[in-house]
């Protein structure tokens, strides 16, 4: 069974930057483990990180939510019957925190989101989860939640650990509007002529572009809340850098770019409402992976969560940088192919 | 800056299988890599795997399309002058093919779509591009394409290289209507017995999963095309293990699992609509790549495009073993949990 | 000016029914006004009104949850900025209650959810509105809201009254996920000899194709949460008989037929997410519209919106009969368009 | 019987305008009449007329494209039995346009698209429908081509003959992307001083107005394709008033709004790529309806199509009116309501 044994996949890898960041959540340089087979991949996020450095606040992030989910699917008897389910479990927060502790000692249920469908329950369990991106731990949890409701509510049938309106590495839109994942934004505000000379473009050209690709371009591909052009690139190589589950880029790659031109200069942001990330578990015990978290920051002794919401504020400022620097370069004809024969050769 | 040197994430792989494959494009038994650091994702495969070996024809697979794509975006003064140069340029493709030859030897295009917003005119390039997954191959095309359609209609005016409309690594629907990547289909035919024994469910629970889950469960989600359990994981897996563009999963993850219980036995399918895989290529050049593509028979000397295409065949049976086995396993309460404990000890 | 004075649309209607319903709302044999273009649309009701009758419960009804919303859009300095603010409005619900209680003495705020984007914030308003739709309510009360907002938190700009994230009338995810309308499920049991005779059809044929072709064709047509037939027929109808703001067909468009085959018999079952839906309010003082709202019920002396959750059961039953009649017609080869032909001679 | 027979909803009507057009379909002042029980959409659209009046072009339309769908859904024995159908039938143009001949005189086939799921093949068949919005004529067609094709393909079977992916009245991607109505886009550049002097707003605000709210407000809404304020309203009011299938609105809700600063005036444009109208067939007959379609100059001897394209570029204009009406009262707070109240005293 020689053919069966655990090797490896050695994936080229590079930091790059450093990116300068501010915030409420870090105030410094970083530089960043990239983890790619696409390697003109580094530069362009490293031009986005000059630019950082140039800018008085460099990129400034924000942590705004932070919470992981998982959807047990239930059955009752018929919809009123479902209806009164949900409505009593929804009153009983306490009781089911107290189940979830029995699983947990990190995870922390904070909210619950309900969809019937026919006699169907689709019930969302939200949690905070520590410094894990806790896909386990809200598996668990509901693994403990599924059996006292099926005593508590004898009247329920089980029908599925996951019901999919979790949603688990899958293009919907419920996980952008009731949240999963950390919500960052981050944002950068670049003079006219650091634009000029280090983008090779103006404000206005990126802001055009932004609406007409990002925006527009996306609506009539029937997008689902997309307009970025290429989040999921510089997610996938911080991903594997950094022991993250990388198929959850499928979620991260749901976000928003918006651009203006404030007074001649260029405001620059990027919105990442499901950036999927932790400092801790699955993935973590590998060296190179802890060694990059803590090179990153990511492992110092902190508050449960703090490690992963700094992950999760440095990975936003990468992405902005490697959003930037494609915009910058599609709005000018034949640029981005120039580099990319000129960094492939 | 040693800092900066390149280095390597060295990702946990294991052979899984052999799964036993049938149809037009292969028929045999194959062994494939997975690149995780997920690693219940190998033995959740497997079991599909060993199914597989016990059924008669095994997992059959179709390839149904190929292409690859690129939309360039121009303007035009108003939408009826946007709406006559398309009708023009959709009217000259021996003229635009014979553009794309000076680009590369392999490309072909074959087809054009297009989407006119107000003066804005979105043209969708479709192309096969041989054994590569094309994604350079196309930019470069359309960076011949581009200049040419600029000196031929001097009334049109240079927007981006990419418009969004293609759409790479976004959820968008356009790639399953008009196609991206390969489309591939694959099936099989679980007698009873072996669905109870070895799967530990029967036919009737897991039809009945697929439909309130993958179903039911997307829709509700705000899901776009995406009616399966987690696609992605097997995706990124092979994508990694292969030398694959891995961001691409996320179009990979829209796809369609399509389940029915056939006179008593178990009829299980995974549609993948948008499988962009390639043989040779950006980040095919590493050692473990070639030698991983040279044991699924991906490098032999075979006509343009058919190594590429039994590559996607493998791929898309190897998610169905691990959709197939993750949806048995859910159909169980407790049983996902258990299974995940004791393989993470 | 004597071409614009105001004339009047007489649009063909008819009663259709009565139709059996039961369940917490009401109990009773109803028949309901549906004003068309489409008379096919008449028998084709009414065949599943019959149904209904001949079935010990009828049509059972549940409304789940009633709400309208609307978005207002304004503007911090940062996303921190933005972030800051919206949790401190969301802390304050009770002076926001009585803003709101300024505007209007059935408006009341029931919750708030928020995206922000960048530094601009959607702010989404949910209000219970009593017996009116509300759409003009929640303007009222957002018109009061805002100079408050602005007042209170000097930092914010207005940006617009409605930022599209309410959404009125147009197909967006978040109206069903967060809720916009009356929630309804519409459910029935039909023995399997009621089936066979009267909707010349089986149990099994019915499930069979609304899962190919309301929950997979729906999805590979890249629909958003709209796994019906044809339920925008039905309620257009309804609304223009009842008065009600008939653009609103689009959300209400938007749900899911679930159909199983229980112990030999048809379950079939219509969920409504966003029916909108009131008994007082715009469109309510004509004449005929208020003798159909009498003639239905509606207009009785009842708690603020026990009227509208009435109209809203009503009308889920009513959008079941027609979606039950066209299925079961689909399932055979031909019937469909002989019945088309017969009733337009 | 009594309460069954036919009766009227008489809808309040108003012509508004004359809104001045330009483009290839007609270049003359049309008034159109508006069916609605919204009546302050009467001044809205009103406002935005008398603004196409005082500019030089008043309101360019061009249609781009027209055709109707229908999918037959048919099942194959396995996914290599249903490509191989679907590539025999795509080949076979000319034998189905035979068939298609024998159902009407009208129907022309003009392209087909598929998918296959599975087994299952979803075979769209696209029409033009000369006068007709063609709802009857393709599933006429559809009633012929299905016999034809199981006694041609004796190895398919029927499924449905309609299976979703046409779609019809449901909110998807595939008909902004494949095509289904008139596809029309309508276009205005307004002076800077009479966008101040009538729309009491400025080119920026109305701008920025668009990207913040229709842009990406729609877009953090998970919404489809649906960049814009209310087509619906427009669209309701003139398809009840010109006898058009109002379900239809749904896929017409779906269109983009794009607005841009052009030398300091406002370039306004709506896009519809989903306009189904017809000036002949079903709701034609009625007086009323007749009656309208004349004065709007739909009922002239011109060739097959001819009038339903000029139909669809009055629409396309008038819904730009309203659009650009409410986009413009919303950029300034408070005036949306003083409106609304003074309007319905």
């Amino acid at each position: 069974m020689k053919a069966h044994k655990i090797q490896q996949a050695p994936i080229p890898m590079r930091n790059v930057g450093p990116l300068k960041i501010s915030g409420p959540v870090l105030d410094e340089k970083v530089s960043v483990p990239l983890a790619t087979y696409e390697t003109p991949l580094w530069p362009s996020v490293g031009r986005g990180a000059r630019v950082s450095a140039l800018v008085e606040d460099g990129i400034k992030t924000t942590v705004i939510d932070e919470r992981m989910t998982r959807s047990i699917l239930l059955e009752a008897d018929d919809a009123t019957a479902a209806m009164l389910a949900v409505e009593s479990i929804k009153s009983r927060r306490d009781d089911l925190q107290a189940v979830v502790a029995t699983s947990s000692r990190f995870a922390k249920l904070i909210e619950m989101n309900s969809q019937i469908v026919a006699n169907l329950i689709y019930l969302r369990l939200e949690f905070t989860t520590g410094d894990a991106s806790g896909h386990n731990m809200v598996t668990n949890a509901a693994d403990k939640i599924i059996p006292w409701l099926l005593s508590e509510y004898p009247q329920l049938r089980y029908s599925s650990i996951s019901g999919n309106y979790c949603s688990d590495k899958k293009a919907t839109a419920v996980n952008g509007i009731l949240g999963r994942g950390k919500y960052v934004v981050s944002e950068i505000l670049i003079p006219r002529d650091i634009c000029e000379r280090r983008l090779k473009t103006t404000p206005e050209k990126v802001v055009d572009l932004n609406i007409k690709k990002n925006l527009i371009g996306t609506m009539i591909a029937g997008g689902l809340r997309s307009a970025n052009a290429h989040y999921a690139n510089m997610l996938l190589a911080f991903y594997l850098a950094t022991g993250q589950d990388a198929a959850n880029i499928i979620e991260g790659s749901q976000g928003i770019v918006h651009a203006e031109v404030r007074d001649g200069d260029l405001y620059f942001s990027c919105t990442l409402p499901n950036l999927i990330v932790g400092s801790v578990g699955n993935g973590k015990g590998l060296d190179f992976v802890e060694e990059n978290l803590r090179a990153l920051g990511c492992k110092e002794d902190r508050e449960p969560g703090a490690n992963s919401r700094r992950l999760a504020a440095i990975c936003a400022a990468t992405v902005l940088c490697g959003e930037l620097s494609l915009l910058a370069a599609q709005t000018n004809p034949g640029e981005l192919m120039e580099a990319h024969i000129k960094l492939e050769r």
